[in-house]
């Protein structure tokens, strides 16, 4: 079952009717940020009308919307403003930004609705004959420019596959804990389905409400509690996969030997090898028990360190999520439970879930406590993990009030091994306030005790080599030159991931914003790789062209 | 430090000095296998001295070994007699047969013991450019034809690559729990100096004396403790791959979602996409406590139960070995532990291994012997455990022994979902069984009581969806036409596994043997990207070519 288009946002996060989500904190929050900018006042910078908006022309003939038509039915091939709009782009911050400042520059020329592996055959080789795009298109919630509308100057025009009306879980294997599911499926969805039978995938990102299967697979995502349930390539095991070569089913046993496990090139491929529209992937049990509590610790060092020995001795969590102390401080302004002053609470939360039955997450909460208690710890108890857990999607809907407010947030995310959580940490973070710093809107910052940006940082998932780090950071946008100013941001914290070791993603892929840099971590023999994979199984170039492979 | 070639055998398993795998238990085990087979008596075999053997003419011009030894030395370059039929080929059984009847039909043109990644790149700028092939060769024990030394008509000759030299364990990074490694390790050489700093990688395959970490890797094997350490995929982070385009690392995070995975590509590529010479591995603690026991149950299928709930539950095993009846009866009779008449005793013995800190091993064991007395398991203690570790890797010593007296011991194996285990099991073996019947050589198995072959099986390895399941089979060969015989019933068996649902291999690999069925799993467009990707990286072919792609 898709969303109704119309009841989402076409420019925004999530539901149109979704409530403030700072409510009746809303005012101490502006409040305090405006102060921490030293701004007099915060502008009101409401988003465009789509109503007044004018979108690129139609590219395609009468007779190819008809024929789309054909393949599928008339009633599943949209044109309309509301649907190109709402599939022009996916849901960067550089993305919203365009889109509410009324710039819809590139937007698909029509959005079919596919319900079959045979329609999505179809579809691409009729596409694959007339030179049109196409762009397969889940929930659209990339952050990386991974949906985005583009095509190549000699192409005819761009086709958007919105795969959301092939939701169903086909089949469950009790025995061997997998299941078949086509993978337009959107996670509360086949949770609940999978949850009527007594399993989860438990893939849960923090989009996971207006996310699909078949996406988190094509980016290579990590659920929040992937310590348990695995990042993508870990739940994987094989998937149907759409080419204009022909339709592909990938390796399907628990383990081979039988060369290369090839269907490892279809997680990341991010829709430029073919389309998925189905995936086996494993499931667990519903857990009995989930336990989600709190820690901190005087320095990140030590969080880190008890993390990795978490990690390393093989205690099952399902997730660790520590903050470093702009975090930390920053979730506390937020929820009005700490100092707003700045500098004066330097603490780092750590959140650890356990899920699984009521014996194993007890004994499990009592070996991580002891390593916590070990590493000089202050348990917190269950209140912030419950508050965490309560409001684990909701990160995303913040972003439009603040951009309501020139204000903006972005996040990135990388991962390295443990030796240089801390390296990497301090240059990225430096490098973020300085970039800040040297974009700043005029007189922002200017005042003593005041800042051009936060920037603060958690680790999010951890391995027993390493771990990811998230970077948030939100500053007054210059609304003079919105674009170039985060340009320039992303640009300089971007080089410094990668110059320090970091990988240029560790969740969010790489799409049209990250391509440019995949050489600088695959090498030239790896991009050459993925441009003769590419080349062997989509010689016309049609799909999702640009993402992840630079054009050369 | 490579292994003196002299010392060992060429034309069979391990040490030439090795002691007689059977001891004192030979003369009743001879007896018991010709009552078996319904024989008179078991012939004498014995294999052909080399002395007597007439090598294939070297292909190689002076001056081209003249410069194989300027870019190494000239002492690294061999082209004896004993070098290259050592290294002609690998360990199957039809290799065995082959070099046994003195056809040594072919062999490589010149031996190169390489000590550097820099020497390998020039070595193969070297080969690129003359159309020489070459064959990467660690230890040699391919079983599947993964480093026979074959080339294409038009291709000047071939030079194997022996790599046993470069066997420096390079870094270890105690805080990321990984190691730098030289691929020409040998697992004893590997294992001891990780040992010297606390560490293990636990790779145990049963050729672990004479295997190498560069082919664990390259042809995606399995050690006896992979529930535990993981399969090559699983322990396996970044090599350094050096190929006619240049010197290639792979990515080296402990997760990404920059695109997907080409490190995967490695893994399996069986020296055809670049050699191997240096990887980046997972290691662990040496465990404080290993703990091996035994346990029977009346059937295969309670048995299996047991593995599949120890693994879905998550409790931490290094093995579970489940034999059927057939290989319980076979492996007690050969140890002088059980009856000596067939069909009188249906148990299948499990083998359960613990490995890790003292308190972690004993809350397992107490979790697997629960789970295995819930399904009806008699416990038999710690000594078929020990027996079985103390014995572990013996099994090849067995074949040469066998060989003399004029009979076959093969193996296959594959793995499939757990709901499949059962019927793959019975048709793999029933097909076997008839083929052994059909292709028995003239007065085999024609007595009541009587066999044309002993078939039997364990699962090796499990996984929360599946397991492998690895099977055995002996004959008495017949003398008037062995090759013909074996490739009958290989043959069929592969067919078998195949159209039951199997994959061709779960840690063999693919090599000449099991090119021709890739197909059947990788599918069309899986094997269209092997063959692109491998001329991307190797357009002259010039990398063990015919193993792993069928040539077109």
């Amino acid at each position: 079952m898709t969303i109704d288009r119309q009841k989402l946002r076409w420019n925004g996060w999530g539901w149109n009717e979704a409530p403030d989500p700072l409510g009746e904190r809303g005012p101490a929050v502006w409040e305090w940020l405006r102060n921490a900018f030293g701004l007099k006042e915060l502008p009101e910078t409401p988003a465009t009308d789509l109503s007044s908006i004018e979108l690129p022309a139609i590219r395609l003939s009468a007779s190819q919307v008809d024929r789309l038509g054909q393949i599928t039915t008339a009633e599943r091939v949209k044109t309309d403003d509301y649907e190109r709009a709402f599939h022009a782009r996916g849901k960067s911050y550089l993305d919203l930004l365009l889109l509410r400042a009324g710039k819809v520059d590139t937007a698909p020329d029509a959005i079919v609705y596919p319900t079959s592996t045979e329609e999505v055959a179809a579809l691409v080789a009729f596409c694959n004959e007339e030179q049109i795009v196409l762009v397969p298109f889940g929930g659209g919630s990339s952050v990386v420019g991974g949906v985005t509308a583009v095509s190549r100057d000699e192409q005819t025009g761009v086709v958007t596959l919105d795969m959301t009306l092939m939701d169903q879980v086909l089949e469950i294997d009790e025995e061997a804990l997998t299941a078949r599911v086509q993978a337009g499926v959107y996670g509360p969805h086949l949770e609940a389905a999978l949850g009527e039978q007594g399993y989860t995938l438990g893939h849960y990102p923090q989009s996971f409400e207006f996310s699909t299967l078949g996406g988190w697979i094509a980016h290579r995502g990590a659920g929040q509690q992937s310590n348990k349930y695995g990042k993508a390539e870990r739940w994987f095991v094989a998937a149907t996969l759409v080419t204009p070569q022909g339709v592909w089913s990938s390796e399907n046993f628990p383990a081979s030997a039988a060369g290369p496990q090839l269907g490892s090139l279809i997680v990341g491929s991010e829709g430029t090898l073919g389309v998925i529209t189905e995936a086996v992937v494993k499931i667990q049990p519903v857990p009995e028990k989930k336990d989600y509590r709190g820690y901190v610790f005087g320095d990140f060092a030590a969080g880190l360190k008890t993390v990795r020995e978490i990690v390393q001795k093989g205690v099952p969590t399902a997730m660790l999520r520590l903050s470093d102390a702009d975090e930390t401080q920053f979730l506390s302004t937020l929820r009005g439970s700490g100092s707003t002053s700045m500098g004066d609470m330097r603490f780092c939360l750590l959140l650890i879930g356990h899920e699984g039955s009521e014996a194993a997450v007890d004994a499990a909460v009592a070996q991580t406590q002891q390593i916590a208690s070990d590493n000089q710890a202050m348990h917190l108890g269950a209140d912030p993990g419950k508050g965490w857990y309560k409001g684990r999607f909701s990160g995303p809907y913040l972003r439009d009030p603040l951009l309501d407010h020139g204000l903006a947030v972005e996040t990135l995310e990388t991962s390295t091994r443990w030796s240089n959580i801390v390296p990497l940490h301090r240059a990225v973070s430096e490098t973020l306030a300085t970039a800040l710093k040297e974009n700043a809107a005029p007189s922002v910052g200017a005042q003593p005790d005041t800042t051009t940006g936060l920037v603060m940082a958690h680790v999010s998932h951890s391995y027993t080599d390493g771990a990811s780090l998230y970077f948030t950071f939100v500053f007054p946008r210059d609304l003079s030159r919105e674009v170039e100013q985060f340009q320039a941001i992303k640009q300089a914290a971007c080089e410094a991931l990668l110059e320090h070791g970091g990988t240029i993603s560790h969740h969010h892929g790489v799409g049209l914003d990250h391509a440019r840099y995949l050489v600088r971590e695959k090498g030239a023999l790896g991009v050459g790789l993925l441009k003769s994979i590419k080349a062997q199984v989509d010689p016309g170039g049609i799909l999702n062209p640009g993402k992840l492979i630079e054009p050369s």
